[in-house]
């Protein structure tokens, strides 16, 4: 199978430019038909497939790096007649279950990007529709927080998903309707159903979008609604980006090694360790010298590197059940470089890369493999490091020594960075959610902030899952990983989107969790997929054929 | 296929007990191998099947109307060495798709009923466990607020779901360990893939169990406890009961036929039009003659009657997509019966009343049919009737009246039951969750409280889909109802589901989202369901064979 590489820049775009005037910035998606990550369909009518959100998602990152003074954002067309007609449908139709389940996930955090940079970079998003803007696309501008579609008594919204395909618009779209948009009940129930979408000023009424305008004067409102957007952001104005260099990657059958993290594979054991390696030298003196270090900077350039291990090992490693996390180096250090981000957080990068640390532990979050962390003698679970173990399903501590090993005990510190910057997709941080049930366990850890916590004392505050001294270690690891990897992976899947995210809901636990359930549940249904179902006879001629029980 | 009925009484009860003493109730469980609903599997070790379970939900509505000075309820099993080994894994691995999703619904709704009395009734319930409670069993535990388990060595706690079966602890298993109990995810992840379970004072500190109890002192504590518990209920010591007689109900092919209402089938159109009527005479003047009334008085009457037309119309008409609501009568008349309710909450029979019918309404809610309110001339969709227009998908109204008819035109009045009593399962009333865009509409309905609303009204008022005269009215239903009975039901099934539950999440649209949503998807595929798929292998000697790609 064709491996998919995840990591791109403008210079190899075949679908999206971004044109940047001042603090203004234009993502236009202009589809290259023949570009298709897979072979068997045309990208027509500006639809998308994963390649295609590949660039976008690399275009969002790119904004908020490298073009620090960029305010505001209008996603376009670069086609006359329609803005996105959304998801492949042939690609969607010939794909496997798991690749368009990984499909799914992958643009909903894409789109989740749009609205974390919205909300926290104050880079600003709009949509500007003109043409027809269905399914997959009118979700791509759901992400964006103002909408505008121009009155020409042609251009639409809509979700047809429902009628042409018998699946749900199941990247946010739902949930985007009812809990951001809130467009009232019933109405998104018409909504849903009607294949032609929703034109002009019901369109609005109906607060699908903020507003309809007059078609003649589209582009000049366009244009007005960036200005005022790019005046309310308190981007600095004259900061100069950091180039998200190519990363130093190097792939072989059993292993990816980056600069920063090492994944080696067991194919037979099914499981993936990813190996951190902590900084060598302690970080720059302030934000000048992070900023001359640009893409180099150890936080930086681990944050790059872990999101494209995990996006590889989901994408191109689906027999790997597990993932195994690892790290060796100095805590000290670790703790410095966070440190320093932490007390310059109102410093544009600072921010960007404490983002994008929230962002790529979500992405650890919502990853269906089972997660373990391992944490040794040696080790530097330390502040953003040990949120890996807080993301783990269970984390296992070696107690003192090994014999004939000379490192010293293992021991996990708690950093500030554990009590709030890298929130969940419930809005908790990890030890928040972990803790729900003993809320003081919250404030007891946070005493302990920059002491090293040995497997005992990590025990006792309930920081780890498991101790187990030299003598067992190597058994009990060994006894778990092997039970887990021969369980259902389906079942874990299902059992780890519920246990991982207790307390509160949001918009986006609702689209990895409900929506993304059900839809997946419709990925399976042969009403859909089936030899008669919509989506396989889609564009066919042939009418789909249904089993009209209702379960 | 045999038709499955929801109404039984205690003479009829195979499985389970209720021994009444003082203010103190025991439901004991105790399942007879051979009295299992379908055949093909024996109801070993107090397993249980949708039969069992309509006998539980039985016993907990009779409790709370029969018995109104009870006021705790111990769960218990009435065999020796076992509390309860979960749902029939035989019955579950021969059931259709379709039968293993609505028998967890149900079981759902008896267990949030069971959560519902703790809270609403003071009707409080524990759970007190002796010999091994597994899969379900454990779920049905924790439905109670409290619960007790004996330390004597070998009686445990276990979610076995995963490992044996390959699926979820779906009856809220996993939704009430996290959220209810909230127990630190990584232990709930470890007692969600131990099939032995956890014993003693282990299952108590990981907030498993709210005691383990020394097995000598067990039935003393539980009496303790039961006491104590009792003691905190204001439920009156002196009333008494009111009896739930048999329904008044006959069936045939295409109708059933109740004394409130009538269920007519359409097959061809898959449409069942459920048809309401309004009480005909004032009621009672006071608690005291609505008590005389018993299981007559209109609104329970009504309640008992819908609740058991929705089970039947979800259970034994599958390929029925669309529940059409009508109503005819005297909307003067619903709204004093509804009136005479809430001006009486604080009495123990009408605050029952009330919240049956919040648990009817909910039951509608979760129902995966299409729900569309048709609101015409004659009608009284008032108050609480009113809320079956706003737990629809969608509402049409006729305009004005009909050429030859001379019923005065539709009209929809609101009451005080509009704007809190009757909550959706996401905590909020229907309008709230309707008008989640546009809070200040909730309040301006609010001001019309008692005045008949025709459709322009309505329709302004934001309460109605749409709004049709006498000549469209027709053809605009007839299209609607041929268009939706054409989707695939499985799309719309998932669509339903995340449309209809805006806002808040609570546990329930947890357990029916999220949780729920993964186990449907987990019952389609192959690793569980398959040849070689756990649940059909369990028991049979041969390993199940997995497909280990993720998804």
């Amino acid at each position: 199978m064709k491996r998919i590489d995840f990591q791109t820049n403008p210079s190899r775009y075949r679908h999206w430019r971004i044109e940047i005037d001042g603090a203004v910035a234009r993502l236009i998606m202009d589809v290259d038909e023949a570009g298709g990550l897979f072979d068997g369909y045309e990208l027509k009518l500006n639809s998308y497939d994963l390649g295609v959100d590949i660039e976008l998602a690399d275009a969002v990152q790119r904004l908020r790096f490298e073009h620090p003074g960029v305010k505001a954002v209008a996603i376009q067309s670069g086609k006359d007649r329609v803005f996105c007609a959304g998801a492949n449908i042939r690609m969607l139709a010939g794909a496997t279950h798991s690749h368009k389940v990984n499909f799914c996930k992958f643009t909903n955090e894409t789109r989740n990007a749009i609205e974390d940079a919205t909300a926290n970079s104050q880079q600003s998003y709009m949509a500007a529709i003109k043409g027809s803007c269905a399914g997959g696309g009118y979700e791509l501008a759901l992400a964006a927080d103002h909408i505008i579609l121009t009155d020409d008594g042609s251009s639409s919204v809509a979700l047809p998903e429902l009628p042409l395909l018998a699946v749900l618009p199941g990247t946010g779209g739902l949930t985007r309707v009812t809990d951001k948009r809130m467009v009232r009940r019933d109405r998104a129930d018409v909504f849903c159903t009607v294949e032609e979408g929703i034109k002009g000023a019901r369109a609005q009424e109906w607060r699908l979008v903020d507003e309809a305008v007059p078609n003649a004067k589209f582009h000049e409102i366009v244009s007005e609604r960036l200005t005022e957007i790019a005046a309310r952001s308190n981007r600095p104005d004259d900061a100069e980006g950091v180039t998200l260099t190519p990363l130093d990657r190097s792939l072989s059958d059993d292993a990816v090694i980056y600069s920063t993290l090492e994944v080696a594979i067991d194919r037979a054991g099914r499981v993936a360790t990813v190996t951190i390696k902590g900084p060598e030298a302690e970080p720059a003196a302030d934000m000048a010298a992070v900023h001359a270090e640009g893409a180099e900077f150890w936080p930086l350039r681990l944050a790059r590197e872990l999101d494209d291990a995990i996006l590889h090992l989901r994408a191109n490693e689906a027999e790997i059940g597990i993932i195994a996390f690892k790290s060796h180096g100095d805590s000290g250090l670790v703790m410095a470089y966070e440190n320093l981000l932490l007390d310059n957080a109102e410093h544009w990068l600072a921010n960007e890369i404490l983002l994008y640390w929230k962002r790529v532990l979500k992405r650890v979050d919502v990853t269906s493999r089972s997660l373990v962390a391992l944490i040794e003698p040696g080790s530097c679970f330390t502040g953003v490091l040990a949120e890996l173990a807080f993301a783990a399903d269970r984390s296992y501590m070696l107690e003192g020594t090994i014999e004939g090993d000379n490192r010293p005990p293992a021991a996990l510190t708690l950093s500030r960075g554990n009590f709030g910057p890298y929130t969940m997709p419930n809005g908790l941080s990890r030890l928040q959610t972990r803790f729900l049930g003993e809320p003081q366990a919250v404030e007891t850890a946070r005493a302990k902030i920059g002491e090293p916590l040995e497997a005992t004392d990590a025990d006792a505050l309930g920081l780890v899952t498991f101790v187990f001294d030299d003598i067992d270690w190597e058994d009990e690891v060994r006894i778990f990983l092997e039970e887990r990897a021969n369980f259902s992976p389906d079942g874990l899947t299902g059992m780890e989107a519920n246990l991982r995210f207790a307390g509160p809901e949001t918009m986006e636990t609702r689209i990895f969790g409900r929506l993304t359930a059900w839809q997946n549940w419709i990925f399976q249904r042969p009403n859909a997929v089936g030899e008669q179902g919509a989506l396989r006879r889609y564009g066919t001629g042939q009418r789909s054929e249904f089993d009209h029980q209702r379960v």
